[in-house]
């Protein structure tokens, strides 16, 4: 018996997934193929739908279908679960009213649009009043929605669910007190070349080397596309069209490389939520921790493994024969997991990222706390590379304008990137306990094994548990820091010839 | 003083304008970039779009705008105009309801899809039912929308207002009256070579060609760009955002020459429409056959001139030096001058086209009428195809399941076609008199005094006239088709030598 109050609520469902996925399918046309002029319009169109959007979402017919359903016993555990989380999602929708999502989303129009000229410019005081008024909107944003403990909590749970400042505050102590040193007995060792990276990889060819990644990770190209971007990023129309861009640098073969794999490794999550939820939460990603897990994984836990490149340096061969001869897997291998204080994020090594993104969380905490000013941006986020990295920021794009997030008005998405590395290490460690054999399939080019594992633990379930309830059913815990410094020691050690004691 | 009413009215006209364009997107990107699973959920999610966009059409609070604006005596020209406009197409608009809207635009991406499965397998079989169907629900709308004289009026309303049944027969009752014979006469002389044009030519370099002839033309590559894809096309998401898309035959350099010159027309249309008057009337083309007249203006006045290839064929010769060696500028423009008859629409020579139209507008007008049945197209087909171009139809996707059209229910467009090039002549006839010497400035590869013209005269006009007024402000008398008779004549006498006395 289907049951008509349910399949209303999916009808709506659906159709409000309609106009956010048209907002996608603009959005990534702004990012690849638009021309300059239309910048404008394209800010206009975009607000528009957002405004639509959201006027469905508080659709009071869409209130009282969820909570008549809420109150039906008769719907199995993952009607459930999608009832209770759209009844989440409704209630935070209700706090907004259509004219902020609007003036919001044109703010982010146009502070991107500000961003951009600063970065050229590298002059922040370009930036500076459209990040402004875009803060003020983001702090309104907080008292709208609505925190326990701290403003910054209810920006966290826009992207982390559940996520608060103070946990956090925790982790990042940890990651300060673990880490730190370990980079500190990995600068005293001798750095490894990067020759091999450095020659010179034309464009075609990076291109179809990449097309042979993804395909071999089971990136399915009847449902998804690769383009090129200045940043690299993955978008979904519906798990039937999953896309991912690249950008590829002549000069340093790494760019691309890691950009298909964690590209990839976000898109086959997309593309492993089941189609036939479409629009409700179990169509959803659950996090962006999580989403973010399974880029890392990939890109990390399996594309920066030795196994890996065993299967595919002899790729990487074959289509560069000139610039590879006289180097061997290890050469490409040690190249590629360098440890090295680096100023942009994106291209950092596995364990400074962390550093990159503790200081934009204490930048952000302090912003929503209002202790910093956004004009003190500059010198703030310089004297924490200083501290942090030991770096000199030479000038500003490629310091505190070097990434897109906050002209966005994406703050509290950072620490994201950090908590999907912990989760990736958590969850590669139980699917090699799961796995037989995994390193050695891995060996072999055979990723699937390991795709398997992956759509049947995390990504059919959509949304339908939270990132703690999903980790701990599949790992026995929750996030738990000390499996990635299991990893980064085992791994480096090797790498950097560390002696087991200093470990 | 700013009127406030008006303001409102400006504004929730953009608002729609906003989502019908975002729909524009997602069929850009369906027929350029689209991976094929994703098919289904972006039929589906056009559906939504376009029932959201009716949806805001038929606002009873835009209507009572409407009304009160129409009375307002304080309104410019311009702004009556577009109330006037506005008014039209709001009372059209209430005729629909929002399910038959997303009801039709399902069926339309149905059929869309089994017309291409039909097509591939040149089965008409596979697409009768759905077109069927699709029929059904076009025969519905003309009694909504209500006609007077014939239902087909109804469709043809929708895109070339004003047009009607019997105005058309009569047009065409005089093109077979005075081309059929010319036709005959030219068929009676030598054929000339086609050689230049069918060697090979890679595609690369046709690809630089094509955007260069672009560039010439005027097209604006910061308000635009340029893609591939099966059907060529163009459109538009404002008029700083205005898409060309062509198609390269590598043994036939005519297809990517006419495409590009032809969607290169319609797209400096779209690009002279006041982007100030973004969603109202004036801000939007007049119809499909003034449309039209702009693309075949370009291809037919100017693209298949002897003064336009005296410009050009070096370019052409300094692209491709090996092609065509041994060739020169007349044997190229006899070559992309044949007139003979053929089986596909797109590929035909400019006149024997528009006995193609010919055809289509018979079948539709039977077909309105229920004098025939879907499943007895192709006969009715292929006879008429003996009958006025003498030729034996080999199959079905050469046949009646060459063109799209029907598929996306498109019945009465045909038509504007030949209205298209009939008007063109008429406008460039007028565009000679107005601008001294402009055979010579083509001639010399200048064709900004025309493109100025055009702007001048057309499309700063938008939608703020009828076609019939604009035909008169411009040329000083309604549609004439002896202005095209007159260009034919003189045009093909010299290419084929014919005697004053025949013509």
């Amino acid at each position: 018996m289907t049951n008509s109050a349910y399949e209303s609520y999916r009808e709506k469902l659906r159709r409000i997934a309609d106009i956010s996925y048209a907002s996608a399918v603009l959005n990534w046309d702004q990012e690849t193929y638009m021309p300059p002029k239309s910048a404008a319009r394209r800010g206009q169109q975009l607000a528009t739908l957002a405004g639509l959007s959201h006027e469905l979402y508080v659709d009071p017919q869409l209130g009282k279908l969820l909570r008549e359903l809420k109150a039906d016993t008769s719907l199995d555990d993952t009607q459930q679960r999608n009832v209770r989380e759209s009844m989440r999602a409704y209630e935070k929708s209700l706090r907004y009213t259509t004219s902020f999502v609007e003036e919001m989303s044109r703010a982010v129009s146009e502070s991107f649009l500000a961003w951009e000229k600063a970065k050229k410019a590298s002059d922040f005081s370009l930036f500076a009043p459209k990040l402004e008024k875009l803060l003020d909107l983001k702090l309104q944003e907080c008292e709208m929605l609505g925190y326990e403990d701290h403003p910054y909590d209810a920006q966290l749970d826009i992207y982390e669910p559940g996520a608060r400042t103070a946990d956090l505050e925790k982790l990042f102590t940890e990651v300060r007190a673990k880490l730190v040193d370990f980079v500190k007995l990995i600068a005293a060792q001798p750095p490894h070349s990067q020759e091999v990276m450095l020659r010179h990889y034309p464009k075609d060819k990076q291109w179809d080397l990449g097309i042979e990644l993804l395909k071999q990770m089971g990136y399915d190209f009847e449902a998804g596309r690769q383009d090129i971007s200045t940043h690299p990023f993955t978008t979904n129309f519906s798990a039937t069209d999953v896309r991912v861009t690249t950008r590829i640098d002549e000069r340093n073969l790494a760019e691309m490389i890691w950009s298909c794999i964690h590209e990839g490794g976000h898109a086959l999550y997309e593309q492993g939520i089941p189609d036939s939820e479409y629009g409700l939460p179990g169509g959803e990603y659950l996090s962006l921790g999580i989403h973010e897990s399974q880029s890392r994984l990939w890109e990390n836990n399996v594309g920066r493994s030795h196994a890996y490149w065993k299967a595919n340096f002899p790729l990487v061969q074959r289509y560069f024969p000139e610039q590879t001869k006289g180097f061997g897997v290890d050469d490409f291998y040690k190249a590629m997991n360098t440890v090295q204080p680096s100023l942009i994020r994106t291209n950092a090594d596995e364990l400074t990222y962390h550093f990159h993104i503790l200081i934009r969380f204490e930048i952000e905490k302090a912003l929503f706390e209002r202790k910093i000013k956004v004009a003190e941006l500059p010198e703030y986020w310089n004297a924490r590379y200083k501290e942090y990295l030991g770096l000199e920021v030479p000038d500003a794009s490629r310091g505190v304008l070097q990434d897109i997030h906050w002209s966005h008005g994406s703050f509290g998405y950072f620490p994201t990137y950090s908590l999907g590395s912990f989760y990736a290490a958590q969850f590669f460690e139980a699917a090699q306990n799961a796995i037989p054999g995994l390193e050695l399939k891995i060996m072999n080019g055979n990723l699937l094994p390991l795709l398997e594992w992956l759509r049947e633990n995390i990504h059919r379930h959509g949304r339908l548990y939270t990132a703690e309830e999903l980790c701990k059913k599949i790992t026995g815990e929750a996030l738990n820091f000390d499996h990635f410094m299991k990893y980064a020691r085992k791994k480096y050690s090797l790498i950097y010839n560390l002696k087991p004691e200093t470990v």
